[in-house]
């Protein structure tokens, strides 16, 4: 394969700080499985930059990133610096709706040497998918006030579902669930209190299962999804979700599994038209940054993320992620550990003992 | 005090099995405590309703109901029988909203002899409360559909937030932060993402903390919000929501302590205007429906809820509330119990375990 084209973009906070790991590890596997990786990195899409420039990225930052193959994406957002709808309705979601990276993929899996805050539970049995829908939907920027600083003060705020945005990332999570040994869908809905859109989520649901008939699926409310989730998370596979529920499922998962500062997430536009994004779910955290203590496996492992998505299914990128799923495993089970997983080794420690496993 | 007149509505599945326990409970303690209560059924709103009447409830629901002091209510829904949206709207939706019970209040506490999911937690340990907003916000049936049953399909779903709506639900959770020993509340947003709503509900927090100078407020993304409720859920002391971010925590709260089964909600007009409404968190359950097995301790808590309410600060009410709470901690701590909390009693022997320690 030719060279695959990677734009950097490290962010805010400790995006800053668990970027330089994420690329240490990442081409670390790129030598030993010979990927060729070039890598330009972008000093913009940070609140510093917004600061400077009143806006988060240049006003070309389409044109200069559409011909990339992924995005390495750190975290954005500082809060005293810039509001988040700000500074993430400048960035990462411009990249979510432009690029039309449509499917949001997170893991939750528990894995060894990290602490459960579940009883009982052991590595293996918590492994599933979270499928966010990552365009539409409850993130919208449309709708206003009347009345405005009045007592009488109106917001109206539009949620915006379409059969085409709901049928493709069904169509993602139908053929993962089929792609999987337990080959089971769980849908998130709340049609019981929001009364237009919901129904109609479901509705879309009800229409493709017909379609994969090996495909066993269910549904549940979102509040009680939610308490299954702590409850018996053992019985999901892949669960799919509009844009908020999934942002919210897939913080939950990882709690659920200790995993929050290391878990990974893709930001993915299937067709492969622009460019997809990687990212740790984990946010910008400014209060630890500026230590070295941020916990880099979130970065690193959304890297292998982006091994495996540039691969297209070829065995040298699938090893490459695997490699790296497993260096880090072994990590978290010997250490060295940052102070979140009860350690106190650096940012850089960690990043560097990943990379020497490889 | 005058007789206080309660309308009973058991609903659809185990509220039926539940309320007789509710009741058994609720007038034990009224006869210990010499409290006047008056108690009128009803026989609709539930699904069964609908199928003959093609409503959930009388057209004259409204004025039947409005005099009562409040409403004790089982769970509505069956959905093989009516859409969760139509039943739900039909009734309980529709006496948050035109009885103005715009406080739903949910405590959630870890209670002695349940089995707690969170790993290395006591009794104690957490409790706090949840208080929704209970009328407006994300629970809508404002919205519609353009091009209906074609490839173009778009949905619009509103959301609808007021300063009035805001402001009230603020000020009595401010309020219930401030009566309480830690003084912390804790409100949960979405502005980075819900770029409209959310950012108006940060703002009317912000408005409102000055007036409450000795209670210290923060605030949290529900996605993080979720997370740390798994993760540290002894920090809270009052959490205040919308409507959907309340309902999934307050759903999410109760599955950490492990007490789904058995958490209590009030649905308050504090204005006093209208009844209010107490009703267990968990609903109809029709998949365990008919085998009197189900957990009537949500019920029986929501009637000692109900009896504090209708005190209005009487301490003859308030012993009444404690005196069934504590009945309740102790058949939790020594049984008998149902399947659900690992034992074999049915919801009647639960019921008149409780009713006996009065
Ligand atoms: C049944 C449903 C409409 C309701 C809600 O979402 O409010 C329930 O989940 C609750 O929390 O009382
Ligand atoms: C930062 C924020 C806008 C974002 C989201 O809500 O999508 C984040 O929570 C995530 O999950 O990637």
């Amino acid at each position: 394969m030719p060279a695959h084209r990677i734009a950097v973009i490290a962010g805010d906070g400790i995006g800053n700080e668990v970027m330089p790991e994420g690329l240490r590890v990442v081409e670390a596997a790129a030598r030993r499985f010979n990927i060729d990786l070039q890598f330009t990195t972008m000093a913009w899409a940070n609140c510093d930059y917004y600061l400077e420039h009143g806006q988060m990225m240049p006003s070309d930052w389409f044109a200069q990133l559409k011909d990339f193959d992924a995005i390495y994406f750190g975290a954005v957002g500082w809060p005293d610096k810039v509001p988040d709808h700000i500074s993430l309705w400048g960035s990462l979601l411009k990249f979510r709706r432009e690029f039309d990276e449509y499917v949001n993929l997170r893991p939750v899996r528990l894995m060894p040497g990290v602490p459960c805050p579940l009883a009982n539970k052991k590595p293996g049995d918590i492994d599933f998918y979270v499928v966010r829908e990552n365009t539409e939907g409850e993130y919208s920027s449309v709708g206003g006030r009347m009345f405005e600083g009045t007592e009488r003060e109106t917001v109206l705020q539009e949620s915006v579902f379409t059969r085409k945005g709901v049928d493709r990332i069904l169509k993602y999570a139908f053929e993962l669930a089929q792609s999987r040994p337990k080959k089971h869908l769980t849908s998130a809905t709340k049609s019981n209190g929001i009364a237009i859109s919901m129904p109609f989520w479901d509705e879309r649901v009800e229409a493709m299962g017909p379609s994969f008939p090996d495909v066993r699926w269910d549904k549940y409310h979102i509040d009680i999804l939610a308490a299954r989730f702590v409850l018996s998370p053992e019985r999901f596979d892949v669960v799919v979700a509009s844009n908020l529920f999934g942002d919210i499922l897939s913080d939950l998962g990882p709690a659920c599994t200790g995993t929050i500062a290391i878990a990974p997430s893709a930001n993915i536009n299937p067709e492969r038209t622009f460019p997809s994004v990687f990212e740790p779910v984990h946010g910008s955290a400014p209060d630890i940054y500026g230590q070295n203590i941020a916990n880099p496996i979130g970065m690193i492992w959304s890297g292998a993320m982006m091994l495996d998505f540039l691969g297209n299914g070829d065995a040298r990128y699938t090893a490459a992620h695997d490699a790296i799923v497993r260096a880090i495993e072994q990590v978290l089970e010997h250490g060295p550990r940052t102070p979140d997983m009860g350690g106190s080794a650096s940012t850089t420690e960690v990043g560097m003992a990943v990379a020497e496993l490889l």
